[in-house]
Formats: C-alpha cells, sequence, structure tokens
C-alpha cells in the first residue's frame, strides 16, 4: 500500500472469491447458466477467479470494455446494452474472433444490421420488466413479433431469447418486495418464453441485477443470470440489507491532506472524479461513502461508523468520532466504501492493489 | 460529427475562445495576474487558445495534469490542491523541470517537504473563505505564522501568498449574493496580506471561482483570478444565472439507441460515466442534462427545454415534446449540456471534437 500514491481501488482477495464461488454454486444448483457482467470489475485478474468456477460466457457494457476481455481469451461476450448502430465496425470487428451476442430494444437498427453485418452474431429481445429504461413491454407481443419477423429475413442474426435487467430492484425497500416483484417478472418472461418457443426452439430467459440474484436461492424458472455487482459489493447494497459488511470485497483508497481539529474533519484527495457523485441516504442526509480504516490484510470498520459527508470534485470531507480523528494523519490512506462500486470501478480500474 | 461512434465532447470554438478573451481582457483592465484553472478543459488544443490570449501560468488539480500540460511547454504550474505528502515524488520531479507552486492548507506536511524537497518551489496558503473545505481560517493568524515560521527554515520553499477558492458561491440563489459575499472574503484576505507583507514583500492574492470571476468587474482588490469552469460554464452555471445560454461551449455528444412513443422518452448512450450524477433541480425534479439538437456548426436549444430525466451506469433517458420527439431518430447523437463541464471532461477527455 506504500506505493499508492492517490487514490487506488482495494481488493480483498478472499472476499471477492468467496462471493463468485457462491454465486456460481448456486447456479450450478439450479441449472441455469452463469454470465457474469463484467462491468463491474474490468478487471483481467479478477477475470481469471470467474474461470477458475467455471464460468465461459460474460456480459459487458460497452465494445471497449468487450475487447478487452477478448483480447484475454474470453470467447463468449454479451453487450449488454441496446445495441448503437453507430458501433458496427466495432461489431464486425469484434464478432469476427469470438461469439458475440447484443441485445435489440426495438426494430430501428435491423435494417442497417441487415445491410452491414459480416459475421453471424446472436441476439436476444431487451424486454422492461418495470423499470421503464430500455426495451419491450413484455405485453408487447405483436412488436416482438414483428421484430422477431424482420430480423428472421436476415440469416446472420440468431434470436437467443429475452433479456431483462430489474433496474428498480435497486430501489426496492424490503429484501421480501424484491422476492415478490422477481416472481410477478420471471412470470412474465416465461408467457414469452413459451409463446415464442413454438417458433424458436433453443431460446432462453436471460435475468439480470444483483439484488434478486443475491435473495433469489433458486432459478429454475430463468435459464442465464448476469449478476455484476455482487463481485465486490458495495455501501449501496449495504444499506439495502442485500450483503453483510463482511460480502464487501472492495474499498478505495485515498490519502488524508488536510485535518481541521475544529471541526473533526478530515480532507481526503478522493472526490467525484473518484467515487462518482452517486450518494446514499443515512438519517435522511446524502452520503458518498462509507469509512474504513485498512489494517495488515484488508480493512476495518470503525466502532461507529463515519462517512464521506462532502463530495468535490477532487476532495472528499469525512467527519469522525474524536478518537477515529486522533489516529489519522495527514498522509495516511483511508479506505471509502463506495456507494456504488461499478462507478468507483469505472473512474479508478487503472489503478488495482489486491489484498 | 459522423466518425463520433460512442460519446464526444463537443465545443464550438468561437464561444470557448470569446469567453477566454472576455476574461482575459477583465484581468488585463483590472491589472491582475490571469492564471486560468485547466481542470474544466484538459485540452491541449484549447491551453493554445489560451497562450493567444498571453497567458503563461495556469492551475491544475493533479501532478498527472500538470505533467500532461508542462509537456507542452507550459512552464509555470500551480498544483490548486492541499498538497499530498504522498506524490512527493512527482513534485520532486516536475519541479526539475519547471515552476511549481503548491497549496498548504495545514503544517503536517512540513516536516516530509523539508526533508525531501529537492528543488526550488513556491508555496500558497490555502485560506478556507467559508466553504469550510480545506485551508486556514482567515482569523487563524496565529497558526498561519507558525506554518510561515516553519517554512523559513526551508531555503527551498519560498511563500508566495494566499489562495482562496469560494467554492460556496456555486450555491449562492442570487448573483447579489456573490457580489456581497465577495467584498467581505477579499477583505479578510487582504488583512492578511497587509499583516503578512511586513515580512513578506512581493506575497499575492490569488483568487478562484467563476461565479464571482464572472460577475465582479473589477478585480483590483486581489493580484490574480484562477477560474476555469468559464472557459466552457454549463448548465448549473446557466441555472444559476452566471452566464447565458449562449455562452455555453460545451456539449456532450451521444447517440439515441432506443426510442418509446408510448412515453415520449428516447434513450441515449450517455449515463454516469460519461456526464457524471451531478444534477441541477428544474421544478423541484432533479435533472442530469440539459438536451440541444447539434447543427452544421454548432446545435441550438429546443424551442421547449428537454433535459436528461434519469441517469443510469450508460443510460440517459430524455422525455421530449412530440415533435421533437419524431425529429429524432436512433443512430442521431443528441447534445447534452452537461449539468458540471468539469466532470464531464473529467470522463471523456480523450474524445474531444471541436465545431
Amino acid at each position: 500500500m506504500d506505493n499508492i500514491q492517490t487514490q487506488a481501488l482495494v481488493v480483498k482477495e478472499s472476499i471477492c472469491r468467496k462471493n463468485i464461488k457462491t454465486m456460481a454454486e448456486k447456479c450450478r444448483k439450479s441449472n441455469v447458466i452463469f454470465r457474469p457482467h463484467f462491468k463491474t470489475h474490468q478487471s483481467l485478474k479478477v477475470g481469471k477467479w470467474f474461470k477458475d468456477e467455471g464460468v465461459e460466457k460474460i456480459a459487458v457494457s460497452s465494445f471497449t470494455m468487450a475487447q478487452y476481455f477478448a483480447n484475454d481469451e474470453w470467447n463468449d461476450i454479451m453487450i449488454a446494452f441496446p445495441f448503437n448502430p453507430r458501433e458496427i465496425d466495432a461489431l464486425n470487428r469484434l464478432s469476427e474472433k469470438i461469439n458475440v451476442s447484443i441485445l435489440l430494444a426495438g426494430n430501428e437498427t435491423l435494417p442497417l444490421l441487415t445491410k452491414e453485418l459480416r459475421n453471424n452474431i446472436d441476439f436476444y429481445v431487451k424486454i422492461d420488466v418495470g423499470s421503464k429504461r430500455a426495451g419491450y413491454d413484455p405485453d408487447s407481443v405483436v412488436s416482438i413479433e414483428n421484430l422477431l419477423d424482420l430480423a428472421y429475413m436476415n440469416n446472420k442474426l440468431r434470436f437467443r431469447g429475452f433479456v431483462a435487467h430489474a433496474g428498480h430492484f435497486y430501489m426496492a425497500k424490503r429484501v421480501s418486495e424484491i422476492r415478490t416483484q422477481y416472481q410477478k417478472c420471471v412470470k412474465s418472461l416465461q408467457m414469452l418464453k413459451n409463446y415464442f418457443s413454438r417458433s424458436y426452439s433453443d431460446i432462453i430467459i436471460s435475468w439480470g441485477d444483483t439484488p434478486s440474484c443475491t435473495v433469489i436461492d433458486n432459478f429454475e424458472d430463468v435459464d442465464e443470470i448476469r449478476p455484476g455487482n455482487f463481485v465486490y459489493y458495495d455501501f449501496m447494497q449495504l444499506k439495502a440489507g442485500i450483503c453483510k459488511s463482511g460480502d464487501i470485497a472492495l474499498a478505495v483508497a485515498a490519502p488524508v491532506v488536510a485535518k481541521y481539529i475544529d471541526r473533526y474533519e478530515v480532507v481526503i484527495y478522493g472526490g467525484a472524479i473518484h467515487l462518482s457523485k452517486d450518494f446514499v441516504l443515512v438519517n435522511k442526509q446524502p452520503k458518498w461513502g462509507m469509512i474504513v480504516f485498512f489494517t495488515k490484510n484488508g480493512w476495518q470498520f470503525p466502532k461507529l461508523p463515519a462517512y464521506v459527508k462532502k463530495l468535490y470534485q477532487e476532495h472528499g470531507i469525512i467527519r469522525m468520532k474524536h478518537d477515529d480523528f486522533f489516529s489519522v494523519n495527514v498522509g495516511d490512506l483511508i479506505g471509502v466504501i463506495p456507494v456504488h462500486s461499478c462507478l468507483a470501478v469505472s473512474h479508478l480500474k487503472d489503478n488495482y492493489h489486491f489484498v
């Protein structure tokens, strides 16, 4: 850790591997495909820990990420984002080397795909199961049928099934709510699968999101899951009751650059460009991260919780209890459990440190 | 623009040059040093536009940025962030080549500087003029005296004056409030300067923040100004009444990837990792950016304003008026005036496009 000059992502290997193993075992038990979303870690090293658990298929959220992992011998990659027609060249290049699948969240890109696609690719139809972000409503069977009929005329495009990501589960107030909603969402996906299975025999349901993949034990209603965040978890998942503090495998290390005894606050060199401006409400106040103290082999939480109470572009302000305040010196590294680990990783992925 | 596949920063050169010229002329008229903060643009090309206006000194917020501009023949750079002792090597390397100045926001790093500093550097004492972020209280003359006495024993450290950044001005409700507060803050800095001028004859007051540097016309009370954001401005500055829409020189281009007529919403490939999670409240609702439509030589605002109403990691959701909705197609680029241009630049600085 002495070599960390500014900010770094600090990963507890044992916890991270445990998170991966737990999810992989759950998939084996439920007999579903495990296609983890790699945007959460964006690390070749963590990727290898997934390979150790037998994982062969992954999801990513950009062609840049896909290329990065394809170069490390990942051969089955889903670009889990509505296909962006401006990246047709990137798609053609990537699909020369590996199995690529894309998502269609409407029929607008089909003419371009028909005209310019050079290699065989798989596609999934994105279903909006309630977050109102992107995808077909599960009731819009006729529109989906139209999409599939158009796609069927292009023999390079193979329909593989339905993809859903319950983004609204991140807002769930209770874990029981996630379980109830999951059943409802999955039922609507199964109706689609049953209906379209008459014409497409080998289609699947691919299901996302860490909250439900963590709290649901049996996935026999779907065929594939694509959680990402569970590899590290974060402050948001802790606050939502999805994980425990001992499941968190990622902290951002940031140097203390100033201390002010009149307000018991320390200033860290860690701001919005490192942690992101995502916040969690604690006692109605926004907090941009939870404080931990680094130890020889990881970190520990202070007896009373401390938070990033203000966040600027490069500065973070932490109010501390008296004892903790005096135990910290300018130049020390402080750990911040980020609100959203995927965002912190997207900012700091070039500075990984494993313990 | 046809070459933009994902996201890009689109800059209107004429507006940007006008913003630079306006500020430079104001500085000449007030006879103050113009030391613009380059973190807002992080672009060598935009840097040259400042050189065209006679600018020779700059501020940045990291050693990485300093190194980047030092390589392009910028020879007087302030690292406008409380000195982080873990970067002493970076400081020694940079100060071999160019004039570097650092900020001290406490005395904790002086022992290390005394021991390990290899070259002469300038330092400024950071004064907290009200944002409670970092720096000495203007009243804590004795503490500042102690700092300066300690620093004086190190003949490589030269005290250059006081630096202040009124971060709280970004929260000002009215422009008149900024003017009143500015007078108050500057008075406290002048008292410090007068007092310490007895022992240090050539010290200055260096003043920051775009809101005050934009609305104040005469800077005769300070010696240097360091605004950054004014080079592009943004949605936040527009909302605060600091700039007009015609002063905004930066938009983020993002592709439309889906459209949903039932809710008159388009989905763009532009999310938190491109725009940042900073928001502005409009009619009590958070908005993560303001929509513009690209034209041949720039962009125009729609007749009725449209906003990014939801922001995910990679997705942005825009609700549009009917006519605008039908004028936009999947695959088109849409422009987003970012809430905070510095943050958008920090995410997308490798993808600049000038018009």
